[in-house]
């Protein structure tokens, strides 16, 4: 399906779309190797020292090179933070998903997203995700935000390093994961059990709903489990990215015990 | 320290400080009484019905109403956003700490914030704050972003239940809160206990700093205990407020041990 695959979020204009920009995440990106930029546009009021470093990283990969002024900078990627460093970006390349089952460890942390819809949402699970050990993402087709500059930028990084790879029905792949042993638990704030009482050490896949409106009903139907984190008071619902950093970190804790020396 | 208090944060324009917008959180800021409007604005666009609903409330605070184009609600709050719905705001009304440490329970769970310069970051902390069960939040005064429509806005409303006040400094109020036996527990990443080491079912103080440079070293030598997510991957760092709802997990689950009836 490549006209989905490609299909435009229609949260973001194409111009932010693919122009990657800031110190940090174009250095990253070119460091990691993994989704290489088209292009390098360098802004001239940067040092030579500043500018040898990009150079030197592009050069490795035969990427061309550009200088031009902060407001040429500005004017492309719509957006005065590009700290001097701007890179045109090719569609993010995803990892195919059979392959990541073929080589997947004995008891693999993954994590399916059915119609993460903010950019920020998705970038920051991506980034806990990465810091927390979750081995790969899944991606469903329908109303999720794909992996765009804004994503990468939110991610801190995390993009260039986590597995990410997209399928076109996610209940069918979930039925495909299972049959590998691998179990699927869903969040969902209808659920009475809390995370603690799943437990992570197993196979599992963890998938997570749209914001506003949860896992689908095909989705919730193929989890194995149901897990919601519990909640006073009267706001009444987590932010989406904070209430997955809590699953990561569930998962990790039950995988990683520590060795308690004194009670703290 | 009335100028302090009143400091205008560097990160806002005023007018984003003043103006309270979009329908959720016109309401839900009406209807709790705590932080009331000085004027409440609606777009003519809405529905005879849809005014109603904020009239009414106005009119028990017997605050000020005005209908306006919808033009000139995007022009006074500068964003689209509005929803037909503003509100303009007074200076926030904060808690007095003294009085919440008087009437605090039996083994409270506080938050206190020693620079968190992010309102969206700060906002979401306190919207896990309200959801997780944290009793109030204390704010320090240097480099703290305070109470604004951008925090009230990204809190899910949470600024209109949970307690909050500020300090004019927080590692004297430390001292302060431990003279009462609450145990001040400060979040580090340079920590080797993870969070599950620490008794969070304690009387305790969480204490998280400032997103880039963490703990100033007199709030750090002012706490009893140190803990760290532990983190894995190349990106190495969560975002502060994902790691700040981690923590209230943690104690909430502590705090609220689930009875396991079958291992899920």
């Amino acid at each position: 399906m490549p006209r989905r695959r490609n299909a435009p979020s229609n949260l973001l204009g194409s111009h932010q779309r693919c122009w990657l920009w800031g110190r940090n995440v174009v250095v990253e990106t070119l460091t990691a190797r993994k989704w290489k930029p088209l292009e390098i546009l360098l802004s001239d009021a940067l040092s030579a020292a500043q500018r040898s470093v990009i150079e030197q990283l592009a050069s490795a990969d035969r990427i061309p090179l550009q200088v031009e002024t902060n407001d040429r900078l500005t004017q492309l990627c719509k957006s005065a933070e590009h700290q001097g460093h701007l890179a045109r970006m090719p569609p993010f390349p995803y990892d195919d998903a059979e392959k990541l089952l073929e080589n997947r460890p004995a008891a693999p942390l993954y994590l399916a997203l059915d119609g993460i819809q903010d950019p920020f949402n998705f970038g920051s699970m991506l980034r806990s995700a990465e810091v927390l050990g979750v081995d790969a993402v899944f991606l469903g087709e329908t109303r999720q935000v794909a992996v765009t500059s804004h994503v990468a930028r939110s991610s801190a990084g995390a993009v260039n390093h986590v597995r990410i790879a997209r399928v076109a029905d996610l209940a069918d792949w979930m039925m495909r994961v299972k049959s590998l042993g691998i179990r699927t638990v869903g969040a969902t704030e209808k659920a009475s059990d809390p995370p603690d009482a799943y437990d992570f050490r197993q196979p599992t896949m963890i998938v997570l709903g749209n914001e506003g409106t949860g896992l689908t009903p095909t989705v919730l139907a193929a989890c194995d489990a149901r897990v919601g984190i519990p909640q006073t008071g009267c706001v009444n619902s987590l932010n989406a990215a904070v209430a997955a950093g809590i699953l990561f970190y569930e998962a990790h804790r039950q995988r990683h015990p520590h060795a308690t020396r004194h009670p703290l």
